[in-house]
């Protein structure tokens, strides 16, 4: 019972957890890799990297690792928000100083060294020098310049994304049971907006008419009629799959009583609504906002060769031509003649490459950087998903089973492995928590 | 599979789930019982109430009940904050208006009307009408008008409490870490001070040293000899136990390296520490304050008999003795001539009590209200409790086994009945989760 005795289970509930010795000699003989941002690129580095060969340290104003693919089920709380993350910490670093909840804020390659600005109290910057440099720093949602959109529409990039919007649904149905709350104010509140047809909107809009048909409407019986969902989408809805897949999705989602997808563009967000490209206003009481990527500060200040999109050029290693001992992965970068698609699973394979690659010596060098995709999954609600993969393209309840099992068997630590699988099941019993706090 | 074959498995993972029927005739028929508060006494007329006699509605500034003997657990991650509280919606109104996410500000019992104010929007007030009224609206946390302690202190009443808390503490070891923070302000970062050595401070103390030894100590071993916790009573500790429990537990904590009870009387709260009657300034990164009740302002405002701690004095039928079905229960309230402890205990069996005497014929007056205490127990850290019920006193692992047990029972739902073992199981295992968001 003894709470030492537990140590090495606790330490090792991911692979890398077992604290290393330290030892003078080795240290100083050891290079220092420094990994920027901690998504799946860089936790991927992070946990295959050969830590006994490297000091290896990570920047990231986050200290958790999100598991993106299932971001959208936290906004509902089909699961808890706990249960996709996992702590940095528990990759097991050589010194506890060796993580920094800090941004990067300026590379000084002359220097070898990365300017830092703490997370905790921006007034602390400070440099960190590397050896070997991994720009894995993601990035942001696009708002193509769109007014409003920073101040009144929200992402779903970040778990506290999912917990503001979690909130809101909660709030807005609150609201509209108030006595003093109008019939049109109580139709703007329960009118919820999601911009962008990617996966993620896709996904999001599922989860949400999931929420609505096995637990709202039990439990605000009298916003049945009021409640709508719109999917706005200036082009095709997740036009990175199949068009069979595609149209299929569109003519569930058309079946769908209270939700609709518009083709159509957003010209601005306010407090109380959207306005459209033709000058229509839509009142509505929430907008999710998930229409694209645009590079971060850093890439962006970064004086090396880019993408028309803002993502920096890297070879087939992975490595950038201009600068020694400098590699970018994940969604800020591209490989030049062979762009990616911006997912995780490019990342995470790019990760782990790139640990494997570091890790050999010196005289054998790596082979380049192959991307062989396994396939794209996406829920679309009421049990059904959508499987695009190379051995064939499936949609319905037999892909939603795929879907969760690859999901629940690729999630990052037995920790998650067991709570995953319990969340769906408390959802499945006993509904979603609707406390709001 | 269809979501809607699950609806009476969903409805009625509560008692009173189950969606009543409305009928015109029936409900101009039914009485209104307005319920102030949703925590232990008020939870416990909704749950327990006959929903078939009368039309129940709820005024509270939160949509879900907390089970807080558990609270303490959340602030570190032994728990997740989930795992313990139940939204309000679960018990079964009959009416989606019939819960209102509003305080109750002023009470009219000439017009037989509570006014109240939303909780989401101030700027709306309106009325709410009664045949009759329970005021079940707790207590907040005392200050004793110590400056400072608003602002700087946090308390550990509410879930959101939890959250800031666990925020806070790993704000520090995370800001400890950081370059450019000198020696004299770590230990600054690292001095955690918990004021009152009631129940609530002795086991906020001890899950936070359980977090210490059993997870901060392996992720930042630096830091071990820094981190150090003051738990400051005035009086005794735990002084509503057993002396002999008593003693047990300061010999238990005197024993802890970096932990430390101290006598005294704080002054003041500032934002980097605390100052002591003496004069003597303490530096600290984290104040918890859980010192003693104080009324809240309805209550405050309500011209009625109070007592000298300020709570509404009731007969044995806890009945207002100056107005007509009007009640109190739990903290807000005390018996006249039987002054009761103010625990999670009296005020839920009070609330049972008062549901089955409101479902009575008026022909058959209810017997009055007695108070049978079951027992207390309280976690002192290191998988020790104590145990001080009518059968005997314990304390050690046995009565940690005993807590663990009645708390896991005394649950309000399968669902958390479900998930507090997986929480305990995943702590054993895994560690507690350090992820700061």
């Amino acid at each position: 019972m003894s709470s030492k005795g537990l140590s090495f289970i606790r330490g090792s509930s991911l692979c890398f957890s077992v604290r290393l010795s330290r030892s003078a000699s080795t240290k100083a003989a050891r290079q220092k890799i420094v990994v920027l941002g901690c998504g799946w690129g860089s936790y991927s580095v992070l946990r295959s990297v050969n830590k006994k060969k490297f000091d290896v340290i990570c920047i990231s104003p986050r200290n958790h690792f999100l598991f993106t693919p299932l971001l959208a089920s936290t906004t509902v709380g089909t699961l808890e928000f706990r249960s996709i993350i996992e702590p940095i910490r528990n990759t097991g670093f050589r010194d506890e100083h060796h993580f920094h909840l800090s941004y990067a804020t300026h590379l000084d390659h002359a220097q070898k060294v990365v300017q830092c600005r703490s997370a905790l109290d921006p007034s602390m910057t400070y440099p960190v020098s590397y050896d070997i440099l991994v720009i894995g720093v993601g990035a942001n949602s696009s708002t193509f310049n769109i007014p409003g959109v920073n101040e009144h529409a929200l992402f779903l990039k970040e778990i506290q994304d999912a917990r503001e919007i979690r909130k809101r649904i909660l709030t807005n149905f609150e609201l509209a049971t108030q006595p003093l709350v109008s019939e049109e104010e109580k139709r703007r509140l329960l009118h919820f907006v999601v911009v962008g047809g990617g996966p993620t909107g896709v996904e999001f809009s599922a989860e949400f008419y999931d929420f609505l048909q096995q637990d709202l409407e039990r439990l605000y019986p009298d916003e049945r009629s009021t409640v709508h969902i719109t999917l706005i989408e200036a082009n095709e809805i997740l036009s990175s799959f199949d068009t069979k897949l595609r149209s299929y999705t569109e003519k569930i989602i058309k079946k769908r009583e209270r939700m609709q997808i518009l083709k159509a563009s957003v010209t601005e967000v306010t407090d109380t609504g959207i306005t459209l490209s033709d000058g229509s206003v839509m009142p509505c009481g929430m907008v999710v906002w998930s229409a694209g990527l645009a590079p971060r500060s850093f890439v962006n200040d970064l004086n090396v060769d880019k993408n028309s999109r803002g993502q920096i050029l890297v070879d087939e290693y992975l490595k950038l031509p201009s600068l020694d001992s400098v590699y970018a992965i994940g969604d800020c970068a591209s490989v030049i003649g062979n762009d990616m698609p911006c997912t995780a699973q490019v990342a995470e394979k790019q990760g782990r490459y790139l640990a494997k690659a570091l890790s050999r010596k010196a005289s054998t060098p790596p082979p380049p950087f192959v991307f062989k995709q396994t396939g794209m999954l996406a829920y679309i609600g009421d049990y059904r998903a959508l499987a695009d993969t190379s051995v064939g393209k499936s949609q319905g309840y037999a892909s939603w089973i795929l879907w969760r099992s690859a999901y629940s068997t690729k999630l990052g630590s037995w920790r998650l492995r067991m709570q995953v699988p319990m969340d769906w099941m408390k959802t499945f019993f006993f509904g979603r928590d609707t406390s709001r706090f």
